[in-house]
């Protein structure tokens, strides 16, 4: 990874070549050994300008002639690149991939900012209505409290947890612990979500090695295997689904994810979910199986998805407390995991950590990407 | 495919939708049996304001919850799209996919479809600059000018040849035949390109199905193989290129795509080459190894390019006479060749066609990629 942040020093390019190599060189990897690229990135052309990003990291990273492509599913594209880079291997097309994620965000007005983020939901009937993202989850969040009596406290706590996690990890956007008094004061963006309910926009980069597990085992000591990796798609816009308070392509992805590793719920000992919102943090642990629908919240004020509580959830500080870099995220998610197997992850480290997930959503849940790995 | 053209009544939806249900019906498919949609698309967000363009599709083909992304690899993003269809079928984890490639862009004004594109190439060190894409090709055409005598009546025959042939495609964006004198008094765009060797700006939407070979036999009478499917990259911007006349990524895609399908040059008996502009299928058709460096003019003059004579180089009409909505170009490009290799091209169907070829290109050169389909 590179450092997660507002990283006004440093541009697009730097900050993927920056994960990129160090993604190289934690695997005592050299470039010729390369012969495949997969960048998630979500809106480089309206934030930076730039498009053709596959083709740029190739020849940024002197990789040329490696084919190099990027994809795209909104606050995704980390995960569903991943996922690419996963079948890439698979196919036999590719030995060794090189799976990236990126955005640069804060060269940008705000307002544009919001407008580039708004093309990950349905941008004829949600946001030309006038729907902001914030918008979009706070409907969701309020329908969670109408059904099951999901509160503002039980959210915050959330946030507070998160910034926790991200207190001890150096690559984090926020760095700092905050009391639940902080989130419960702070302004409401779009009722009942507050500033600190939301996660903030970041610069960064994550960078990942995919090998078959054979030839892999030789670059490295922990080489960890990806046992499932699952995607699936639900409407664009919000006011199509059946529920507001569960994501069908959550639970669907996971439903696959978990049957293909032959893993249950009670088995992951860490997962890394999308928390873009407190409230969305709270539906994933819900739709992902590790609390009963409508239970999230209240689990969540209680501590069970602490470090090394119940289940470990967003050790990394998650989005909320690590940042979103959006593209980056589903990638940041991965790299994670890989530390948390590896018994890395140093002062937020699981204990006995063996089984670990993660959880990527585009936009207010149109994608969801899962991907359970264990240690190989 | 939809019809190519200036489609001020449609929009990126209904296009994407046309295209895709055509492919469904084309192969007796129902929904229910497709289980991956990718998506090659440039530039929406620049310019139709959306992202998360799988998802998009997923939605209004009724097909959530299938896994579904878009691939972006500029001007390349269909070609890219076609070969992550590929991979995702060789992998073993899909089974039946259904690949598009969609680009809106006349209802974007010039100077901002100009911006969009330039995203194709090096932003920071070419379009910041001032160059814009007919100018970086017009170098290219200056130089290959230079070195090979190529003539500015040798390139315009490019275009008058792609006009032929469009003009017997009904779903091309230009059905009229045009002469030399049109183009040669056609005024200078950079020069040596004139309006007429440049392709125009074009909506439009293509879709194939993708499935493993045994199960494509059981729902068409006239499945088409794809036996080779290679990409290769170059540097973003022409400036760092040992050659301004050959794309090394087209020549490393092409040799891949022969080794792989054991074929050579002459084989082949119908190929879609990426006309961008006019010296562009000068280039390609030099570089793909049809005709040797620098021969490629004095070819295209001669006729040895068009229809049934030594090779049939576009005969879709290429990206000058059927025109270059940019994302869906690869994928409109595997459709020509599949309606050729099933007999099935009407007024320019290429005598005993068996083996046919596309090669999609992204900026100047940076991405390449390169199919090679057989009659199974």
């Amino acid at each position: 990874m590179s450092k997660f942040g507002e990283e006004w020093t440093r541009g697009y390019r730097d900050m993927l070549i920056e994960a990129g190599s160090r993604a190289l060189a934690d695997c005592n990897l050299h470039g010729e050994e390369i012969d495949g690229i997969v960048v998630g990135t979500m809106a480089p052309g309206s934030l930076v300008g730039q498009e053709h990003i596959g083709a740029l990291v190739a020849d940024f990273m002197g990789l040329n002639p490696v084919p190099a492509i990027r994809v795209e599913a909104a606050c995704a594209s980390g995960g569903v690149a991943l996922r690419q880079g996963y079948m890439a291997i698979a196919s036999g097309m590719h030995d060794c991939v090189v799976v990236g994620g990126v955005e640069k965000m804060t060269d940008t007005p705000g307002e544009e900012v919001a407008s580039a983020l708004g093309g990950a939901g349905d941008q004829e009937w949600e946001l030309f209505m006038g729907a902001t993202f914030p918008a979009i989850y706070a409907m969701m969040a309020r329908r969670h409290m109408l059904e099951y009596g999901t509160t503002e406290e039980q959210m915050a706590s959330v946030a507070v947890k998160n910034h926790r996690n991200s207190s001890k990890n150096k690559y984090a956007h926020f760095q700092n612990e905050i009391t639940m008094d902080t989130v419960m004061k702070s302004k409401y963006v779009a009722t009942p979500l507050k500033l600190f309910d939301c996660a903030p926009i970041t610069d960064g980069a994550a960078a990942v090695v995919l090998m078959p597990l054979e030839k892999a085992k030789k670059y490295v000591e922990q080489p960890i295997e990806i046992v499932a990796s699952a995607q699936a798609s639900d409407t664009l816009a919000l006011h199509s689904r059946a529920s507001m308070t569960s994501l069908r392509a959550t639970q669907a992805a996971a439903k696959k994810a978990y049957e293909t590793a032959k893993v249950t719920p009670k088995d992951i000992d860490v997962v890394e979910v999308h928390d873009c919102f407190t409230i969305a943090e709270i539906a994933a642990i819900e739709d992902l199986g590790f609390f009963k629908k409508g239970e999230g919240g209240k689990a969540s004020l209680e501590g069970k998805t602490a470090l090394n509580a119940e289940i470990s959830v967003n050790t990394s500080g998650g989005l909320k407390g690590c940042g979103h870099p959006v593209g980056a995220t589903g990638v940041k998610q991965a790299v994670e995991v890989v530390w948390q197997l590896r018994g890395k992850a140093e002062g937020r480290q699981v204990k006995d950590c063996e089984v670990g997930m993660t959880h990527n959503v585009g936009g207010s849940g149109a994608t969801s990407v899962v991907h359970i790995m264990k240690r190989a």
